[in-house]
């Protein structure tokens, strides 16, 4: 291969701002010699995915734009349903990344228990539902919601404050020793909030890509 | 820190040899722009680590070195019975990863199930009775042994052709989907093996280097 | 309601063979005071549903079909790898019912340890993906497959020995006391093959419509 | 046999009003094409069944019932501590259910995770070691008692009030997303009570004569 | 309490063989200045246990046994399937030990993984619904049976040397680390089974009334 | 054998008072006939053990001890962090009994689920993890800390007081049906905590050396 290997970020939500966030998040990880790191939106993608039926909406496109896609040598789906992934798999031999199983597993590497931060309680038993489909249950504290909209995690001063609030509920009351942010636009917040809670905190877009540059190193 | 970041990864037996493989495995994960990536020996360490006796008189030791050692942002611990990993992690903030728990959370996200590779049979009690503290039994497809010799693994032609053989097994046999090299000085065989086994293998010091990459670069 | 109540079971795929074949299924379960039960075929479907891009591209087609049904009161989604059933569920306060699912629950029933006939061998990572998700791995015997395309199982001759063969290595190698036939199209071949083995054999579909009856008749 | 099938639903209690409870839940599950389902009360069983001893002095009177019933072609044993399940299907080759089982099942194919409504906390544990038992915790929500004697749940007008108090806590505290009544008496509360929470609600008889008639069916 | 404190070991079959059996494993355990070991045989106990309805036909005359006694401090029932062991429990407030529990947990102190050797097959599917009763499968190696009667094993010299062929065929195909007989009369063997197997032999009555003899001692 | 029978009880910490506890613990098991029981002090031991410093120091040492000692028959390691366990058993032909193993699985023969008295709340998460290490945290109901120093617990009036207002929280907040003091030298406190709370009350020394007891008898 003599072009320089690529990972591909796919921000299955149509939410430019998002993708936006994914670029910042993975910045730190961008090495001149390293592979480059493209984020892109998913332009079938909802602006939100808040639902079962937006995340399983989003398989076959997803599916078809990984297939379509030559130049890149690994892909992270960036939405902490990792919607599409075993069909996204099924459909390449190139590695794929989910941010919220890649989220988990680093969160494993670095605490006994780890906590998750939902934005909404709804999405709590699609979470629990795959964390057991992982059959990784065993070590979770607890998965608590900010209770906020998407777009209010955005844009929001609130978002960081209302973070550290459950953060903390999660350590303290769940003996939580780790926290998986568990949304791909929560990156900028990662340091504040680990400072502020003195326990790794994992943003797991920046924890997949991770995988995906040690993958493509080796191979 | 104005300093260069760096990962120090600590061979715990005192075979240079090995250390050189170490530093052959990280090879790959070495940016100019990202953490310097020192491979070390544990002067104390023995030759080779094939008992619980060799593991738990590592402990210490290990905790020692990375005490004594401030100008390293992550340590790695080589050996893949992760010796000393929970008491050098209470002896530092910095993160500290184990190769074992790394390969395997590794391999995780890239099957539904993995098999390792060990070099005697032996050592595989030990190993899964880590993976049962991790309770990460459930995705385990199986463990089987090379039966050779940490020397003969090293030095030896048919270490590859045994791996391969193994391998095999593991996928035919025991269903595995990726497979873990249970083993510090294995990685040079890692993409032949790859190659002839047609599903991914993981080195597991390049796993955890590559956690601790991630890990660093957004710290 | 004035209306007589109705169960729609729905065949994910367009093969009209296999919703007559669900006909004949479900015909011992419709009494004239119970409610009707209606089998349809999904005009989106594939004509076999053999891999996970299958089954994921039925998921919101499905979705659309059970929210466009007004004159149903329960649904069964008669595919033994339940597409869709998170996001059909998530659409209608209707209960849903998965053949897989309502065919393994109901074997629990019967016996200790269940067992699985699978069509195909590639379908048994994501059946056994999906047992892990519900929680439910822990009374697997085991699972194999016929290797025979749907189309073989459908027309050939040969079906029911090879599904007694395989249902006696499920039986007498890995311990299974009951067995789930896990495909939609095999229900002709149950009382032979329960008469073959001795131990209750369980078509998924019967059970799925069986569990619809119930929750309809105290509804 | 030309006879029409059978279900004998066996009341273990000597309570006459438990056994006329029991018809009016089997009510809505007969139907003139379909197996007869007949109620009888066990001569030798207790007034009502509270304790171990209570269970367990029932388990060879149960066995005795059932081998000496020639004309029924399913049992369904209505207490939901399913009492001599095991021994009873040992003595026949036709099938048991017990209420217990078949309503945990049944809510497993309606909720992500359960909650059980016992009438006492003493019989709590004994519940939680069938759970154990039959692998089933890992989706169960929590158990909580109305601490009401039989007698009371039977005849007091404030039942239905205290099971939807305790429903609520259930559903709010502990998550479930669908409530086993843990008893055999209180099918008439089975709809008001799901009115009143919005989430399904088992009532273990009808599930288990639910897959009684299913089995027959098919048979 | 000025009377010797008294352990009360009861076989439930009335098989006075079996009884004597009991009384040499219990001699090694018997100090002058510790309890009183008493063995008995339950009047209305079948010959040989060996079927469910025999392990459920014991349960109350075991828990009356235990109530009428008055003049005993703990209690050891002396069968492989524990019957009775929740119900004499209710009835009493002094300890009762089973003396499968005891010798599986028994075994958990002297190995990773244990094997159990049964008398017969038949009675290995309710060994195992009780070790996940118990919540102990997950280090069980596996259970392998003599197929022989218990009049086979009481009297025929060829029980020692089928026993050592078991015992290696866990040891070696399983991966048992340790033995647990699975039967109450099988004591004199224990000796030259773990002689020549060369890894830790539990008889089960010994480790219950170890398990007695240490309650009582500090009671 | 001509000489008596011993068992070897080595305090790893070098605090002589709790080495004299232990010595009051193991008297009532000290019998004429049975085996000595000698509590020695482990001269290299911290002189008290609240980190995994302190437990992974000990693991050589206590290795070497055990190789060192050619007149004991059976150890006994007592600290409930089990230190050295694996490495010590890798040592010796002779039974090595950890009291923390030893307290939980007699826990188990007592009661459903068993609740740990911990002295400090640092100590939980390590516990924790050997008891997923031993897979038997799913009979846990809790632990909860006394929070007060060793020195407190050896000295102070206050510490039974303490232990049972937390053995009532792991009773009625945890559902725990036994309690095990997760310490060394709780035995004086056993009784009045049993009488106090109602329920079994586990001294872990006292549980390992009654195993260790059983294992020399019958050897």
């Amino acid at each position: 291969m003599t072009r320089r290997p690529r990972i591909l970020v796919i921000n299955p939500n149509s939410n430019e701002a998002v993708t936006e966030g994914l670029r910042q998040a993975v910045k730190p990880l961008s090495y001149a010699e390293g592979p480059e790191i493209v984020c892109t939106t998913l332009a079938e993608g909802p602006f939100g995915i808040e639902t079962q039926e937006h995340v399983d909406s989003l398989a076959i496109p997803l599916r078809r734009k990984i297939e379509a896609t030559n130049d890149a040598d690994a892909f992270v789906i960036a939405c902490y349903s990792d919607p599409g992934i075993h069909v996204a798999r099924e459909g390449t031999s190139r590695p794929v990344f989910g941010i919220a199983e890649s989220g988990v597993l680093t969160a494993l590497a670095r605490a006994e228990r780890f906590g998750v931060i939902a934005i909404k309680s709804r999405s709590i038993p699609r979470h629990l539902r795959y964390l057991r489909q992982m059959a990784l249950m065993d070590r979770l504290a607890g998965e608590r919601a900010l209770e906020m909209s998407v777009a209010e995690t955005a844009t929001g001063d609130k978002t960081l404050e209302r973070m550290i609030e459950i953060g903390r509920q999660l350590r303290d009351l769940d003996g939580a020793g780790a926290i998986v942010m568990g949304c791909a636009g929560m990156a900028r917040h990662r340091k504040p909030l680990e400072e502020a809670l003195g326990i790794p905190v994992i943003d797991p877009t920046q924890a997949a890509v991770t995988m995906a540059i040690g993958t493509i190193a080796v191979g």
